[in-house]
């Protein structure tokens, strides 16, 4: 008999399989005294080069496959393999109490784990299954056992598990059909995983998983978070005829996607991609991205161990500038804050990071940090259609402020005889409430604003978009968050300026209509949603699409306007 | 020559006085080897119960002079005295180790309060702080020396220090003109007690606070912020002038605080207290409180070990009720999140607790924990004029499923054969932005709307309250928070509801023609401020009032519509 279990839908898609269980190897543990102990560590020595080259070797393919931020993570993997308090340790113990190196591995890994997951803090969290997951490695190494083989898993299948390490997802053979865990959430490194590669996933399944047999046939819806056991055939019918629908319009929109996007009454919109790193250039181009819409340059931060320098910036800026040659190119300046570990930065831990020194607020307290990087972005500007635009702003005294800046950091590239982009744009990201709500003064200030729905609906909404326990509140739809980019809207069209949105409401494409109907003159979008709005937009008609956001903003609910959406 | 000093205008108010500084005992703590380790463990017990005698004495006091809540600190005080991991850790340690009870009560404390301080959380933090206190205590009577005789500042003194403990603060005699201290911000415990006590304050000086010599004549300015050093005769002259102004207006606002508040053209504004516990009833109605706008029942659940019954919360809530007869009481139902420790309740830490599982979202996520309140408040309305109050609602599902509960509640009486309160009005507090922007939606669900500045403003303008490093930001003058109280406003008339406002910005006299001008029936603050707000509420005319809200609102900083709002 057909039988439900909802989870949390934590990458979408529908997708049909047998499911295949991830087997995790347990190493073995056994704990003996050694006669030569030198020989311990040499062979610990051993397995840790061994553990490094799997690492790079995984590093490598997933920055391939997936690109440099998820590839990022291994580095911390590789980081832990260096730290005298990790492998130094073990080999200090191994030489003083003559133990093996199994035991000492084993033990010296729950220690490290267990004090990390003991602070208060979600980073140290994740850092605390870091070192599990690399500790495993190493004792499975160690011990010799024949480590599980992902290349056998056949294409199609749907693959559960208690939980993946990224180290498990960066390791999926081409085809996996879907991936359902019992625990994990919307912002598990292995959900961002899921979504960059295009699967399917429900997580946080719970006691639930064990009702899944490996071997059966399951439905996976990954947009309602349900998983469908034992379907009939009529179920199982329908749902087939859903993913070839879904496969032959994304086909359809693939082969359009160069193509621009224009309603049915020939307002043409704009679709651009969102990027966080000259990696992802080639994807946006090959899905028909009309210029960059939101370039994060936080990896630039995030992957050194210094101040990323001017030369070091402008090179990464240029690539993508000219990439896309007269095509705008929206780069974002830092948005960081006391939630980042910067280990070279004084970046001081925060009750409420979301709500503190961070991005605008921060670069214009730390002037020479921020400077460095708008003399990288005037250099760079040379080379394309630059737009800067600053994040978080509130009020117009952080605009002027940071337009002063702009201009010092100009006046000393030209003192140094250094050329300097003549024609670029600046604006703002509207994400902080305020932002939306004096859109009419602040849009006097600037060249272009874009909407961050991402962060507008977190503040809108007093719901933090990383936390579990206020997943359900979190919604991008709802009329009050609606409301504000509708009243950005009208603001920016009052004084004649460009309105973009660059949030992931902008990628859904079931809510393409509604925005246009809101006054949207661009979206930005991951590189893998732009086909599909596009061909979306081509069936909007402008007056249907103005009734329909009428319509939503008296909605009660997210729910209902979603619901209105999809019926339109 | 007049000098001036910047630091942080913690608690209002302008004062002249001689400096003199707080001296904090530094006890000695040599160490030695003791021959009879059993008296010595003996000696420390007798201390631990003077210790104790001392704080339960302060805590007293403080409870008489400022209220519950800040009374509340000693008893952090006095459950370190009993926790065994203190100083039953030190018993351990003098009988191992042979040593004297100074040396070690100085290294235990040491090592718990860096501990604590080392832990990435502000309340941990504090507590490092708390224990500090404690421990200096018992190192002073242990030692035997003399401790600082608070008693013999006179009356009229500047106190100046690095930082004050509250345990501090507790000690001022009566008549301190002014503190003024190298650390702390405008949130430390010693600025909310300057607040209470009505001492202007200026925290946060730094080094500066080096440049102040002990018995010299100061001017500090609490709302500026600033210290005037070596004042010419005519800035003390012009000083001297305000503070009399400003006393004399103080003693005519307090002569007519029992009448109403009723503008020139005869408009009636309810001026209404905030209170945070029965304590403050006295305070209330002293100082002409029309009514309660805002009894917030925290105190129940942090002052207890276990979930307050029924039968406590009843108690509490007839208490004030009764206090108010048919004067309106709002309660609001709990507002707790992951911030706070409640050793009986299971919060998980949360990385960013304002926007977190809280307030109505945490109760309605636990049905019988806020169906005992709920139970406990529809008991108590039998005795009074009882407005529920639900805090951080954002959309209308949580207030019907609030709703609902509460005629559960009812039910759950009547089947007891109790009696419930048969008139009472039910509403939200709107302090979640969306309440705001969607206000027209939500008020047609409800009986009367209450704006909550405080939070309002942090999620507005996404700045931590508690934060100091966004303190510049957090302005609830801000025009994006005066739009969304007009918008508030308006809504409300429109369905012919009731509209208050509970947060800080209510009770600024300075702003009272705006917020009368944006369209509130009700302001409701700390008890200390009603008689200033009516009398200044006396001066304004409607038309021009609505006149001068029309400006502020599109004017583009908060400093800008304060200064509007004082020119008026």
């Amino acid at each position: 008999m057909t039988q439900h279990i909802a989870g949390v839908g934590a990458a979408p898609g529908l997708a049909i399989g047998q499911a295949v269980r991830w087997r995790k190897e347990q190493p073995r543990m056994e704990s003996r005294r050694v006669e030569d102990p030198d020989r311990e560590v040499s062979r610990l020595e051993k397995e840790v080069l061994r553990a490094k080259e799997q690492l790079t070797h995984l590093r490598e393919t997933t920055r391939e496959r997936m690109g440099d931020e998820e590839a990022g993570i291994f580095d911390a993997h590789l980081a832990f393999l260096d730290d005298p308090a990790y492998v130094g340790e073990m080999k200090t113990r191994i030489l003083d109490r003559r133990q093996n190196a199994e035991a000492i591995c084993q033990e010296v890994t729950e220690e490290m784990s267990q004090m990390m997951a003991s602070l208060p803090d979600e980073y140290m969290q994740a850092r605390a299954d870091d070192i599990r997951d690399v500790g495993n490695r190493l004792l499975l190494l160690l011990s010799g056992r024949e480590p599980f083989d992902p290349s056998l898993i056949q294409p199609g299948s749907v693959v559960i598990a208690d939980e993946l390490a990224p180290s498990d997802t960066a390791q999926f053979p081409p085809g996996i059909a879907a991936m359902v865990t019992a625990r994990g959430s919307k912002t598990a490194h292995a959900a961002i995983m899921a979504r960059t590669l295009g699967i399917p996933a429900v997580l946080g399944l719970g006691e639930d998983l064990n009702r899944i047999r490996e071997g059966e046939t399951l439905i996976v819806n990954g947009e309602e978070g349900s998983i469908t056991l034992h379907p009939d055939p009529d179920t199982l019918n329908r749902a087939r005829e859903q993913i070839d629908r879904e496969r032959q319009l994304r086909e359809s929109a693939l082969k359009k996607a160069d193509q621009e996007a224009v309603t049915g009454d020939g307002r043409r919109i704009q679709v651009f991609a969102n990027i966080g790193s000259p990696a992802d250039v080639d994807a946006a181009l090959k899905n028909g991205a009309e210029g960059i819409g939101l370039f994060r340059t936080e990896f630039l931060y995030l992957e050194n161990d210094h101040w990323p320098t001017e030369e070091e910036q402008y090179q990464a800026y240029r690539q993508v500038l000219e990439s896309f040659g007269d095509r705008p190119v929206v780069i974002r300046t830092l948005d960081i804050g006391g939630d980042k570990d910067l280990p070279y930065a004084d970046l001081p831990e925060e009750e409420n990071p979301f709500l503190g020194h961070r991005a605008i607020r921060y670069c214009l307290s730390q002037p020479e940090i921020f400077k460095t990087q708008l003399r990288a972005l005037l250099r760079a500007g040379v080379h394309g259609n630059l737009w800067i635009m600053f994040p978080m702003v509130e009020n117009i005294s952080e605009i002027r402020q940071a337009k002063e800046l702009l201009e010092e950091a100009r006046k000393e590239l030209e003192d140094r005889g250094v050329q300097t982009a003549r024609k670029l744009k600046t604006g703002i990201m509207v994400e902080v409430p305020a932002a939306a709500v004096i859109a009419d003064l602040l849009a006097k200030e600037v060249d272009f604003m874009s909407i961050g729905t991402n962060d507008l609906t977190q503040y809108t909404l007093a719901a933090d978009r990383g936390n579990e326990r206020v997943a359900s509140l979190y919604d991008a739809a709802h009329p009050a968050v609606l409301r504000l980019v509708r009243q950005t809207c009208d603001a920016a069209r009052q004084e004649g300026i460009v309105v973009g949105m660059c949030g992931e409401l902008a990628g859904d494409p079931r809510m393409s209509e509604v925005l246009i109907g809101l006054g949207l003159d661009e979206l930005s979008m991951s590189a893998g949603t732009i086909p599909e709005v596009k061909e979306r937009i081509r069936r909007v008609q402008s007056d249907a699409a103005r009734e329909l956001a009428d319509k939503v903003l008296i909605q009660t609910t997210p729910e209902e306007v979603r619901s209105l959406a999809e019926r339109a």
